[in-house]
This record gives structure tokens, sequence and C-alpha cells, in this order.
């Protein structure tokens, strides 16, 4: 029987939802079986990280190369240096059957979602505003200015929820992970991603 | 916070493949949340039969009235008597924000998705053609004319499989549970069903 395409999983969400946590989580899960994608990056490996595992290393002529020949998913330039997730890759996982999952913050998942329309969108939702705003307040020692405007871009990122296809609160971090692994189930069972493989099966047995 | 509206969860599949037993486990799941869509029938109560529970009981003349107001979901004659699912009721528990569980023929789940369309169709399908031939051919004593006609109309069912919204294939009874109640999960996070609430949020919030 034919084997499905993997999916492209999507995690995004408002700053301070708990992205990370919540991957964080899936992935320490022994029963979990998403690839995670490796980014890439153009600042130097830190000690004991190897390349092609933690990151795929490029200088930053070959990252610039790559963008222009429309090879990366979505990338962004962070304090003087590239990161970006490399389209090859994910294509290359997801052609052999398995999964790939992505988390990123919401301007990278605008990136991909016009270059990869049938990427499943998951957007990680505070339970509240007010949740939303404790979380960001709580995380150091910033101005109140600061933490003001971290709130208004939290706000605007929270409306960019409609590009997504599916919402998941983060009201407690494993019942979040259930329900992206749920998602990530039902996926898998939607009839435009398995009937080919019935109407196979029904022209083999005439 | 505004309580989502229900779902109505309809699970069908050709004959034999098991509706009832996958049915049947989903119920006797301590967690499972749904409600069970309670049929109207013109037959008789058997003893120990209660009207509203096992059945609600119609006289033929109010059945054939309700279905000239379109007051069925589905409905089908059998052995002299009609039996249908009313409308009212699902529409009922579905405000209420409880889900309703359907478990009917692919004839019966034909009519039901011309009257709902945000129902959720699951298709329960065999693991291949062979083993629902075996599953058929092994119910009883039947000639195997009686046999060849329902592999024939079991077949004309799968093909029934492009009306649906995902297939779960039926290969053990408690991983096609999974499936079905990780659909549910997942439809409860669909971006569609949820943003309204979110929306308020950042309204009532300014």
């Amino acid at each position: 029987m034919r084997k499905q395409r993997g999916l492209l999983i999507v995690l995004s969400g408002p700053s301070g939802v708990g992205k990370g946590t919540v991957r964080k989580e899936l992935f320490s899960q022994p029963d979990t079986n998403y690839e995670y994608s490796i980014s890439m990056t153009t600042r130097l490996p830190r000690e004991g990280e190897t390349d092609e595992v933690d990151y795929f290393f490029k200088s930053r002529e070959d990252f610039e190369e790559l963008i222009s020949q429309g090879k990366l998913l979505e990338y962004a330039e962070y304090v003087g240096n590239y990161y970006g997730t490399p389209l090859d890759y994910v294509n290359q996982t997801r052609d052999a059957g398995r999964d790939v999952f992505l988390e990123i913050e919401v301007q990278g998942a605008e990136q991909v979602r016009e270059k990869v329309p049938d990427g499943l969108f998951i957007f990680l939702a505070p339970p509240s505003l007010s949740e939303l705003e404790k979380r960001l307040t709580g995380r150091g020692t910033e101005t109140d200015a600061i933490i003001q405007s971290r709130i208004t871009e939290a706000r605007k990122e929270l409306e960019m929820m409609n590009l997504y296809d599916y919402v998941v609160e983060n009201d407690e971090v494993e019942r979040a992970c259930e329900r992206i692994n749920a998602i990530v189930i039902a996926e898998h069972c939607k009839r435009e991603r398995v009937e080919k493989r019935y109407y196979e099966m029904l022209k083999e047995n005439v």
C-alpha cells in the first residue's frame, strides 16, 4: 500500500504563549513520532553543537545564495545572523513519509503558509489575555514601557490567528500536547489524504 | 466565555466493517463525552425498553407527520417499521454544547450530509477488501450467492467514502476509537470554531 506523505506541522503563536515549552514537552514524550525541523544559521557553532544535528551551519554567502534560490521555507535576521528553515530537508523528510514539526514565530509562519499550502498550521493561544500579560510581565525585570509594548505586540500576533487551521489553547502544557497530537492523528485520517489508497485497493481486487 | 456548539459526529461505513462494535467500545469508555443519538421508531417497545431512553416511540401517523415536516435527519423503513433520527433532539443537544454521536448505514449518512453540512462525517473502512470479505463471510451460514451479493454491495459502499470528511481504518477496535476521539478533539480546535471567542476577548480588554 502507498505510504502517505508526511505532514508539515507548524506550531506558532504570540510571544510568551509557551511555544518552546510545548515543543520540548512534545519531543520528550517517547511516542512522539515527528521529525523536529533542523534550522539553518549563519552563526558559528557553539561548543558541543554538531552540524546537521543542532543546526545546518552555513556561511553568510551560502545562506544568501539559498535565499535567492527560494530554498528557505522562512528566514529572519536576528542579531546579525540569519536563521531559517531549509526547504529541501523538509521536503525530503515528508517524501519519506515522516511528519516534520516546526516551531516558529508568527512572522515566519506567514512565510511558510505562502510556500506550503498543505501545511498544518496550529496557533497556540493563551487561555486569556490577562494570563498572557502575566506571562510577559513575569519573565524578568523589564520596565513597564517594554512590557506594555510587548503586550501590544502580542495582541497584534493574536489577531493573526485567522491564518491558521487550528487553535490550541495552552491552558496546561500536557493538555496542549494532547490536542496537538490529536490534530496530527486526525489530519492523517482526512479523506483526501487516504482515499487514493482505497480506490487503488478496489481496482486491484476486481 | 462563549460555549462552543456541540458537534454532530456521524460514523458510517460498509456493512460488516464493525460500526456497531466500535460504537459500543467508544461508549464503554469512561471518558467518552458524546451523547448517543436516540433513534425514533414506530415499532412497539420491547420489555424493559423505556421511551426517550432506548428509543423515541411514535405511532406511524406521528412518524409520517414528522417526515413531512422535515423533522427527521434521516429515516428508513425496515421490516414494516420506520426508524430515524429526530432533528430537534440533535439540535437541542448541540445547542447545549454537547457532541452528538450517530452510527448509521451509508444510505442514512447521505441524507444527513444534505441536512447538516457542518456535521463531522467519519467513514469506518476495512484494512483491506479481503478482510471485509472475510468478515462478511464469517457472519453465519449464508449461501455463496448471498455472500457474493453482500461483497458487491460492500464495494459500492466503499466507493461512497468520497462523501466523508475522515476515513478511519478499523484495523483494531481500540485504535479506531482512538482515531475517532482524536478527530473530535481536533475538530473542536478548528480555527473557525474558536476564533470568535478570542476576538471577543480582544475587544473586551482594550
